[in-house]
């Protein structure tokens, strides 16, 4: 079988972090956007946000408990309004305002600091951006949103969605990177699993083989592993593992969202145990030629809609129905998933540059469902793939 | 020495999940406090809260795209308006009622489905609590929160953030069992650690072969583990690791949240590498007196800021500073840190069945932190140790 398409393999695990030019060109493009739509300042509280133009990277995001907050400015560096615990890892970054105050403090949690922050950067009248719309969250106590939003004033907050989203979707050759060598080693993963699972490994056993391995392959951390068996196919796609004991006759689907330096890969991989039915096989194959058109129809100029189409229609060519996932695909990056979707509906613009998963799923036999993925970096001249694409027969484990 | 407390430990791993015995406890529990603050619906968007009254466990809370939502009415189960994608993993909860929409749909993601749902279940003038306090904020965009807010009547949404604080900090046996199992696990992977990290290796590849042994010994997953390393002892407490190659000289912190069926570890060990300075035997004696004093302060009917207090007389007594982590402890359970937090001003009253970290830290020498961190739970007799009490000279690695 002759393929349509290249790989992006590197065999040299990339630098850790960035050069600070592409966090000046990171806040410089986002200052441009800014100034299009009037905005005195851009405020981020999310960790992605955050660490996209500050380079803040800590795991310490996982307690709920402190508010974190950037600040963009019309010109000039980043403002971080952050707890004082976390002032050296700031420290460590481009940043150089760093404001403090003693965090956990539940009469003031920074908003004060916040409010005093915001008009020296936006003055007593500009304009605020803030994401506010799809896939985004306000990370920080609606009771402490309300006051702060409501003491500089309501009107003076727009959304900043679509600033972000279009730059965050797009990413740098540094950040491909790295996405890439997450990519390669789940893909090396992924290719030895019959070697290290097997029938009687109950799920839990064998989702903890995978989470090792794939550490042990380089991977920094693996906040994502779901996936399903079953006699004859798997169900729910995004459940944690259970006792179940795999045995033959099994089909085993696993799903890993593996990161290296703050960059996720996000794709999976099925196998049969013992040998495969022709149904299994009949699904396998179709969700294939659908994996197949999707990355063919990822071209620049092509949007997500069209994609889902490409996808769709060899669904159909096959007789197949669509699943309940909702979506045949997604953007990615630092998040598990991101910005836009491949739906009948998102018709975003496929831009060089960005990075996306093709998803292609359906129901099959008795509420069985065959999910596919990979991960691609759609280029000037069509799409490379990130994930070393899965084999085109049904792999069995026996 | 004698010590004053007991171990609690496990040999066997708890069940996995709760009976349903559980949830309807938790949501009676809820119902109790929703009528005295005359509310008609509790509304729930995060992953803890969502997890807590329905069992509905998935690590798909990874994907920002989609909100998720659950409802406690006022007599009787939960309601579930969730995406299509979570229908089957919440059909294995005991939530009977679940209201499923095709997302992502941007136009309307589930806004329209909850009001319906709310209006249903609240009625058309009842109150609806929402947690929107301190350590909470709402997983959806702000957008549609404002929009679904209003529809319904800003003036019917009421902070709950006291209902759920209050179930929440006060964990059941089973909870209890969860966390100390996930104890037992890190406190032998801590006491293996000079058998698998050495000089010569970086902080990362200490951090990897940690990550992975805390898996091989039954952790589901390792969320958080940060630390640093230094010559003469570290400064910055929330940082992943570096680069940096471990050599004698080094003082090496090592601090991880793993999870066992979603219940969260939080605890830190120190090692020395060749040999330790007096400096740093002399600040990890005073940290190590401050954790005992706290341990011996966490008792029913004390407060979080008596254990504040009773630690940072130990370290007024040795000529110590605090260092900057804001509190010297915490609670623990479904996420890495939970309420109270214990500082100057929390003065939550302690209850058996609360289960909490006691975090001392001090500044030293040239801008050196020492931090220590045991997990204890409150019982009737006193605190009970979940961590196995650290060493009480520091550890050295030869």
């Amino acid at each position: 079988m002759t393929l349509s398409y290249s790989l992006m393999r590197n065999i040299i695990p990339p630098k850790r972090g960035f050069e600070t030019t592409e966090f000046i060109a990171r806040t410089t493009k986002a200052q441009t956007l800014m100034a299009q739509k009037g905005l005195s300042a851009l405020l981020f509280c999310t960790e992605a946000e955050v660490r996209y133009y500050s380079g803040f990277h800590t795991p310490f995001w996982q307690s709920p408990t402190r508010p974190w907050f950037l600040i963009i400015p019309a010109q000039g560096k980043p403002v971080a309004v952050i707890p004082q615990i976390g002032a050296a890892c700031m420290e460590l970054t481009w940043v150089e305002d760093i404001r403090t105050w003693p965090a956990p403090n539940p009469q003031d949690d920074g908003v004060t600091l916040l409010i005093e922050t915001l008009c020296e950067v936006a003055g007593i009248k500009g304009k605020i951006g803030l994401p506010m719309g799809h896939e985004t969250h306000v990370r920080m106590p609606a009771t402490d949103f309300e006051q702060f939003r409501s003491q500089i004033g309501i009107e003076r907050f727009v959304d900043a969605t679509g600033i972000v989203r279009a730059q965050r979707m797009v990413k740098s050759e540094a950040e491909i990177q790295k996405i890439a060598h997450i990519c390669n080693i789940a893909s090396d993963t992924f290719e030895a699993v019959p070697e290290f699972i097997s029938t009687g490994d109950t799920e839990q056993e064998a989702f903890r083989k995978m989470r090792v391995e794939l550490l042990q392959r380089g991977a920094d951390e693996v906040p994502y592993l779901v996936g399903g068996s079953g006699t004859g196919g798997y169900g729910d796609v995004i459940k944690p593992p259970s006792s179940r004991i795999l045995k033959n006759g099994d089909m085993m689907m696993l799903d890993t969202g593996a990161v290296f330096d703050g960059y996720f890969c996000d794709f999976d991989r099925n196998y049969a145990f013992g040998s495969a039915t022709n149904e299994m096989r009949r699904a396998y194959d179709v969700v294939y030629a659908m994996t197949e058109a999707g990355i063919a129809a990822a071209v620049v100029g092509a949007t997500t809609t069209d994609l889902y189409h490409a996808m769709v229609k060899v669904m159909v060519q096959n007789g197949a129905s669509v699943g309940d996932v909702g979506r045949l695909g997604h953007g990615l990056g630092m998040q598990l998933t991101e910005w836009p979707s491949h739906t009948a509906s998102d018709a975003t613009p496929l831009e060089a540059g960005m990075v996306l998963t093709i998803e292609p799923g359906m129901s099959y036999g008795n509420g069985f469902t065959m999910l596919h993925e990979e991960n691609i970096v759609v280029r000037e001249g069509g799409a490379e793939l990130l994930s070393r694409r899965a084999p085109d027969e049904l792999a069995v484990i026996v």
